[in-house]
């Protein structure tokens, strides 16, 4: 089936061919008159499965010639393809969306005169910066359309991945009574120590902050300084036993870990979720989060806190929803904006 | 069974009591003359397990008061005696080291006495610094000694994970031949097609290079470099057809990836050594690496390309561990020193 080559598109002139690939796969746009209309990559796509020929002047259009048009047409046009590409043997039907995302796909058996869009998509080159406001105007656009946000990112080979993006709203079942007496407690270094056997089963059984060593309750920085803010906990130093009231002790945690703050705001609003957070060092990440008892059930949330201006790199992404998924908890990123607690969520799919 | 409070350490003097001590567990120095030496770690273990009461000028002391003159005595203590403990209730007869380990460690049934150290063991906290020089100094020493190096890493809220560390030599079985013609083909922005099928075969089939994407094969930028360096492929741009030479792809290269020359280096390395080497992006590191056809095995190692003054923390050292362990791989990271290409291996062990 010939189409023929114009300046930004491919145009099938002849109506009953025109008609015929749009009504199997919803490819190209119906033009007034009886033609077809169709992007470089849908008629890229076509030609790839030898479902259209291109003439330019009544030559054959190569493959190379082709490719090469379509990339000076469209920015990124590479990644763009693979994904479209992808998503079409996968047999969605997929249309390039508006300005602000790349696609729009349709769910399985749907089609564009019968059905609402029912994801968006955004291609996305593995070297693109991640940049966490603009995901999240990604995400809420998304949701205020009510479509579900797929991240399609390319690796250098051309592999794809395939994120859904969303917001959660986790929330445990604990509830904690904080009206017990302060506890004494002592900070050596970077760690609180509580000698006090009653004190210490007070904040293991209401809350379970802390952890067992030997005869000694220790807490890490981050949750003496919640207890302390809780009136539950007072520090004094080991060695000279003078009292360290709550912002000289937000000082020196913030020597020993310079995201102190940023990881107390998490750590905090995830508590007053009702949640129990641990740390997540074992696996490269700020906290683990159970919803109860963490004696009782595993962690169900891994949780990475991020500031307002946060920007990385995807495969830091990658690595981050890899890791959780391999240890059967699901990521979640804290992000921080003017003092409140977003939790942003991203899950590695197959379409 | 009473000791007395020293200077820097816990003195024994009743001969019986001295040898009951040493005897079961190794603990302390023998003196001339009868007595034991007993260094602050040592001491407050046995008094956490109720087998010693220290006294100074015949009263009892503390707790908190022997921890709080054990920091002052010894730098990061309380990391130090965190591993420590760990390592004697797992029943291990522990003993400081020299000065370039924090232990030794005896085998199971073993003692200082009758049986060579089996491991050395450094006490890190989480919070210290990763230095890769430094971290390979330490597995050369050990290796020179001919001990096996445990990394005990205590985080935030005491919890440790241990780590062997050594070097690693992976060979692979692919035996490739260089000896094709060049195959010509096409750049477009960050990645390498190759229209030409017959081309395509060759490399695909000696070498496992690249992706199919519909009719075209495509090169990731290092596949591309490589190739080129063995005069297996010829580069010329997609939209004009002027021939790339290698010095000018490789300067383009290193626009899209900064670390293109770090990687270059690795990547040439493990293909020498018969190893198919895929993008490692979908695990958050550099490569995957397959011992033989891709197609047949899964990849066996994960690696991560560090430059030589790579210095980073331990959450990242642990996530890239913990993260290779989930998919079943093992984690090496490839060293670029002089030239030189070395892997050095963290594997997570339970001691």
């Amino acid at each position: 089936m010939p189409g023929e080559l114009a300046k930004d598109c491919v145009i099938i002139r002849d109506p009953t061919e025109a008609s015929q690939i749009y009504n199997k796969g919803y490819y190209g746009y119906p033009m007034s008159g009886g033609g077809l209309e169709l992007e470089f990559l849908e008629a890229l796509f076509l030609v790839e499965s030898s479902r259209l020929e291109i003439l330019s002047e009544g030559k054959p259009v190569s493959l190379p010639k082709l490719m090469s048009l379509a990339a000076s047409d469209r920015r990124d046009f590479e990644i763009k393809y693979i994904v479209y590409r992808d998503l079409r043997q996968r047999g969605y039907i997929v249309k390039t969306a508006g300005d602000d995302f790349d696609f729009r796909v349709f769910p399985r058996g749907g089609s564009p005169t019968t059905t609402p869009t029912k994801n968006w998509v955004a291609a996305i080159s593995e070297r693109a910066i991640f940049d966490m406001s603009a995901f999240v105007e990604d995400i809420d656009r998304a949701e205020r359309t009510r479509k579900e946000l797929l991240l399609a990112v390319v690796d250098e080979e051309g592999d794809l991945t395939y994120y859904r993006a969303d917001r959660a709203n986790p929330v445990g079942k604990l509830n904690e009574d904080h009206l017990n007496d302060a506890v004494e407690s002592h900070l050596l270094e970077d760690r609180v120590l509580v000698f006090d056997e009653a004190g210490a089963e007070q904040l293991t059984k209401n809350g379970h902050y802390g952890k067992q060593l030997g005869k000694v309750l220790q807490l890490s920085l981050i949750e003496a300084a919640y207890l302390m803010e809780n009136n539950r906990l007072n520090v004094s130093t080991l060695a000279t036993s003078r009292n360290v009231p709550l912002p000289r002790f937000r000082k020196r945690a913030l020597k020993f870990q310079s995201d102190f703050e940023l990881r107390l705001n998490a750590y905090r609003d995830l508590r007053s979720r009702g949640m129990v957070v641990k740390t997540g060092f074992k696996y490269g990440t700020h906290f683990r989060v159970y919803e109860d008892n963490p004696n009782k059930i595993h962690a169900r949330f891994l949780v990475h806190c991020l500031p307002e201006d946060h920007t990385t790199t995807w495969p830091e992404m990658s690595r981050a929803v890899r890791l959780a998924h391999g240890v059967r908890k699901e990521i979640l990123f804290a992000w921080t904006r003017s003092k409140s607690t977003e939790y942003l969520r991203l899950v590695r799919v197959r379409p």
